[in-house]
């Protein structure tokens, strides 16, 4: 293995990373710049802490701008907090960095980072620039969250009723090459629901955010609530783009089903709190629709628009995200 | 692009490289398996956070066992708490692996991590895992330090001694074929010394780990405190094996003041308390050594064993780890 080099302008694209960013914020002692941040946790509230990673090739490619890159990369990690009903306090930010990238690429990244940061008044507290075959930026976000109140997903019972935020199948569709504009910013910036997550703290029994697919997410909240589930594809949430788009499919409920990377929430509502519930939707200015609800059992099962049953197929073949967080 | 089609094993691969870490400790109220984990934070203590990858052929190669290659990892950011004087509580690491990697190495890394995390006492509440061209290990490291007792790179004072903890140059001799066994295990096991930042506090007046050879590590702490500072060379510590490996260089002292890697601590502390920073080292049972005075300037000098004054000279030229935190 060869030594590299030092690289002239290395503290260079650091720089041009750090400027773009809030780096103060809420707690914040001590910002980038010594060993580590220093930080001082809110009294009254429990951490929220999780880590995600976007990989040049494997989670974006050329056709994703570097303002896309740095808010998606954020962005999937405040899902994560979105769905344990957390606000988001910190973030550090490692890179990988392909040698000869050029610092003006690097500082648009930080733009779309420091845009979702900003948007939803968080700090970048630290981070680590190394050398690397890919691209990567891999972002580990601290939040907040009232004591006893986070929403898990093992709190799914019997008789609850499943809902999922916004619309689903948009971002696999924005894949597809000539994909509609709306649903190619779908795929790219994501848009985390953490009003949402918020208002339904003491409401939702379980949620979980919908990355690697409905049928997938959802079969991991039954598992770790010891529970089955039935959904009703026709009545799955689509956007009028997504519907145009699945219309030519063979399965035009397939994606929103099983594809990924939508980053709404699906949440478990008792049948008593659902006016609250929706109450509380309608207040983040978000969309909450009834899907299914808790059976027992283990399984996820679909009820197709003919009130026949197919399985649920899994989300994974579907997913660019290669493979889950643990 | 082509989208990845989910692979056998990945939820195995998971599976295998957590079942060999320490998910619970202090604080952890939900470990790995929710969306985020769920933490209780030390009520009279503030939070210290970092973050640091590892990255195959420009941090490691095929020399570093799993196990090293996962010990390492978290020790380089344990490393970071050290010099803030602050004892580790919890880790998320995020993995990035090549298609084909066998559930067998993931398990080799994770117990070398895990024997590093179970040494230093912290739980393991959360990670990622993604398909990647390279293999790395991106961990971040939350730690705790009791309220206004963070070191800092920001407090040394004209007058102050300047020490550092253990020998240096090792690290860097240990990359050489053929180098001694000892030193090869400074370069893959490196030995974070949280017990001795944790002794200094209140007794250093600044602190940084030496991650990227002293001469440029004291010139961050310097640069951040306004000051200058001079080294003797020929009181740098230096252990046997490095001393008979560093007689055949042109420049017997280049691995000490320019080597990268020992991850020992380079404090300053008042002339007044070095007795108490000595015995603070003894206690950690890590010897503490004088090695130069900060003095006015922005400098870092150097004085040869002849009493000549020569630059310090930078470490990164002669580093794997290609680009410095920020």
């Amino acid at each position: 293995m060869a030594r590299p080099a030092r690289r002239a302008g290395e503290f260079e694209l650091i720089e041009a990373f750090v400027r773009a960013l809030p780096t103060r914020g809420e707690g914040v002692l001590i910002g980038p710049g010594d060993d580590a941040a220093l930080l001082q946790a809110p009294r009254a509230e429990q951490l929220v802490a999780t880590v995600d990673a976007v990989v040049e090739g494997v989670h974006f490619d050329a056709r994703f701008t570097p303002g896309d890159i740095g808010w998606k990369a954020l962005a999937v990690n405040l899902s994560d907090l979105a769905a344990m009903g957390a606000r988001p306090l910190w973030a550090l930010v490692a890179l990988g960095v392909p040698p000869g990238t050029p610092a003006a690429r690097l500082s648009a990244i930080a733009r779309g980072l420091g845009a979702c940061a900003r948007r939803h008044r968080l700090a970048v507290v630290g981070g680590n620039l190394t050398r690397a075959s890919q691209l990567s930026l891999t972002v580990t976000v601290v939040g907040a969250v009232a004591r006893g109140q986070a929403l898990r997903r093992d709190g799914a019972r019997v008789g609850d009723l499943v809902l999922v935020s916004g619309t689903l199948g948009d971002a696999a569709l924005g894949l597809a090459r000539g994909a509609a504009t709306w649903l190619e910013r779908r795929q790219r910036r994501p848009q985390p629901r953490l009003a949402l997550g918020l208002g339904l703290r003491r409401l939702a029994s379980a949620a979980i955010d919908v990355s690697d697919g409905l049928a997938q997410d959802l079969g991991h909240l039954c598992r770790a609530s010891g529970v089955g589930a039935t959904l009703r594809a026709a009545d799955l949430p689509r956007s009028a783009a997504g519907r145009a788009a699945g219309a030519r499919l063979a399965d035009p409920w397939g994606p929103a089903l099983r594809g990924g990377e939508d980053y709404e929430l699906c949440v478990t509502v008792a049948p008593a709190r659902l006016g609250a519930a929706r109450r509380a939707a309608a207040k983040a200015g978000v969309a909450l629709t009834v899907v299914g609800e808790i059976v027992p059992g283990r399984k996820v099962r679909v009820l197709g628009p003919d009130g026949r049953q197919r399985p649920a197929g899994r989300g994974h073949d579907h997913l660019r995200r290669a493979l889950p967080p643990f």
